[in-house]
């Protein structure tokens, strides 16, 4: 039996959302949602509810049924990989980087490829993910082609930045290995894009995207699965966990859907409450790039000039993200004494594999002694509650999510959560959260200032 | 001669400025800046750069005079340690920690940390920052504490979290080297807090951090000079870089100095124009950890919530870090479609070492045979105008700031031009940019809490 098919383990590691402290009578109801507040959210609520339950249904919306797919067909590629390679090299951007670097950085060491293989059990991760030249000529001076396998990865096959990227790294492999498509792992659509056809003309392994996924919800297809197979991470555990959250946001109902929750808490905070940042911070570094993978999310998803009849709104509240305790000594101070313009979402770790203890030393010193016996952990987490405290009396609203400990099961949950989350307060603002119509300019801007056939050179630059 | 004593070499690597599309007529006066906005700020920045001057005169505001220190005991013992030690690991967070890696990461190797000595240059740098018990013992357990030297780094001494990473390291370096005073060296206050008699009781090696100079202004003290100079990073040249922008920022002129157009501009866009985030978005990996850098200070010094007199006012943007071209695909629709409420600063390098050329391959896929023969480095570049010009016929405000390349002058010259920008603003907005009183109260919660003498547990937790 695994441990996630364990009741008793499952409950002990189940994610748990605590919003008192955005609510009235917690803090002031000038800026706490008050009970009647979500009562009034109830119609809206439910429409959105079921246009997307109708969406699913029509099978326009594949993210919400990635927690129950097959993904051995993945994990046997992820395990051949990492036999034949010392390198997994992700070539990608936006949704299709994100989302590995947040899985990879929670749930793989924290130095992972400075360690020798024996300590790291998978090959070494590297990512393209900008054009930036000097990032790419390091990268490609550190690897032996030899030893490298390049991911690439575009759902449309079409990404400036992508495309840019796998051409040089192309050629990179090509000046040393005789056979490069065996190096090469395509992720893209099973059938639409130029990605596609290139990749099964040449050989090269490929995966699927399923085509009812946008990017930035695509992290547990194999765009997410892929690179955390290869690296050793429990892929099954993490669609366990999705699945487990999955169950826990079914219903329309704002006390037991704890995605809803907080969707109707951001939504009433930026609309009612003069809230328009979301700060996402974690106390932990560990899940910093989840909290960036999340700004994506929520600011692309909910980022719209128009609503679904075509009006303008220009909806979206800005995500900012943040880690505790090093934001202590940078953002805080403007969270607590300046404008009241934040609602903020603080994740806390209970328990670490390793809480460290701290040594005593120089019993003398006031500014030290006092830490001696304590654990690390401990400071860590009285730090969060006593910026939570801080934030409470100035009436500032802040929400906790608690993870019982970092592993696959609750990283896929959380992942999970922030899908539904997004998807819904889409429908509670009115919008298509699925689409990026606001990017597509300055894409054809680009196309036509490189060059490219049929696009005309407006940049002038 | 050095490079940056030459007027043609300098006149070739000063930072550029350019705010017109911050500004009507170029977007529309509703989110520019009109001419008589700026004319209007006449009498106000003069009091405020007269104010700044007069606590510069009365030696309070040390950061102004850095560029002029003598830096070579720092850089003898920057080369000193190189020499002893295979391993440099900063322990300090927040202004003690942000320079120091926003240097290092623009002027050194993407990889560095990867490389061979020989490669590097210097030691490998490690930081402990946050209290996160997974990296902290991640990191120690990886060092070998006989080649490494581990830097101190809190202006009072008392900071919690450098206190217990310090205790941590200090246990962990005396489990294994017979002298761990060797391999301690505090960056401190010359007289006041606990550090600076601890380490001189134990006969560590000691710099210090001027009394007058704070925090998040000290980039340009031994906190950011020595981790610099043990890398191999010319911090003369830094220096030089900084100096050269002290002469630019000196007048109390809009159109010729730089900071304070910079700041006047972001000023009037949040006070007069809706803009309460500021967006700080580099197109350049090497810049990310500069952004951060930045938004410690901006949102730490202007972040506040009584003025001068002690009336309330709650001031301060909200700055918020991207990276061109990664956040096209993460922020930029919300930044494009969604509310008109920021102002955006773009960096862009004009010279990259090596702009590496993109090799052709498929001339029959049209999403890749445009780009064969251009440079990563000119799509960089055009993606930043593309981005640029899709905000401006949107009437939403950038501004960019040029730099020549990345070398220890041009970082210089914009640590210091963000110092400075900083300093003025706070002089518009009436505030005190030199305090941080909103941490206090979480600082004595967490005492409190963790038991330290003459503090009680209000905490509960």
């Amino acid at each position: 039996m695994t441990r996630h098919s364990n009741p008793e383990w499952i409950a002990a590691n189940r994610v748990q959302l605590d919003t008192t402290r955005a609510e009235s009578p917690t803090i002031d109801s000038a800026h706490g949602i008050a009970p009647k507040e979500f009562a009034g959210l109830t119609a809206p609520l439910m429409a959105a509810h079921n246009a997307l339950a109708d969406r699913r249904k029509a099978g326009e919306l594949g993210f919400y049924d990635l927690p129950y797919q097959d993904a051995s067909a993945i994990a046997r590629l992820g395990g051949e990989l990492a036999d034949e390679f010392d390198n997994f090299l992700l070539v990608g951007i936006g949704g299709s980087s994100l989302g590995p670097k947040a899985a990879h950085a929670a749930l793989r060491e924290p130095l992972y490829n400075l360690l020798s293989r024996e300590e790291r059990g998978g090959p070494r991760l590297f990512l393209l993910e900008n054009i930036d030249p000097t990032t790419v000529s390091a990268v490609l001076r550190h690897l032996d082609p030899a030893r490298t396998c390049v991911n690439v990865v575009s759902k449309s096959g079409g990404t400036a930045e992508t495309a840019a990227n796998y051409l040089v790294a192309r050629d990179w492999l090509t000046r040393s290995v005789a056979r490069p498509s065996d190096h090469l792992v395509a992720t893209t659509d099973p059938s639409k894009g130029d990605l596609r056809p290139l990749a099964e003309r040449e050989g090269w392994r490929t995966l699927e995207i399923p085509p009812n996924v946008g990017g930035r919800f695509s992290q547990l297809t194999a765009v997410g699965l892929l690179p955390a197979a290869v690296c050793g991470i429990d892929i099954v555990e993490l669609l366990a966990g999705a699945a487990d959250m999955e169950e826990r946001t079914r219903s329309a109902d704002l006390d037991s859907n704890p995605a809803y929750r907080l969707a109707a808490l951001h939504y009433l905070a930026d609309t009612r409450k003069g809230k328009p940042i979301a700060v996402m911070m974690p106390y932990a570094d560990s899940l910093k790039y989840l909290a960036d993978w999340f700004v994506q999310l929520w600011a692309e998803s909910l980022g719209k000039a128009v609503d679904l009849q075509g009006n303008p709104v220009h909806t979206g509240q800005t995500p900012l993200p943040a880690v505790g305790a090093i934001d202590q000594h940078s953002q805080v101070q403007l969270f607590v004494e300046g404008p009241n313009d934040k609602l903020v979402t603080f994740m806390r770790v209970e328990r670490f594999a390793d809480p460290v203890t701290i040594p005593g030393a120089h019993p003398e010193v006031g500014a030290m002694n006092y830490l001696a016996g304590a654990t690390l952990a401990r400071l860590l987490n009285v730090e969060q509650a006593a910026t939570e405290m801080v934030l409470r009396e100035r009436n500032r609203p802040s929400v906790r999510i608690t993870i019982p400990e970092l592993n696959p099961f609750t990283m896929g949950q959380l992942f999970y959560l922030f899908e539904v989350m997004t998807a819904i307060a889409g429908g509670l603002y009115g919008i298509d959260p699925f689409d990026q119509p606001g990017v597509e300019h300055g894409k054809v801007l680009t196309y036509g200032a490189m060059g490219r056939a049929g696009f005309p050179n407006l940049l002038g630059d």
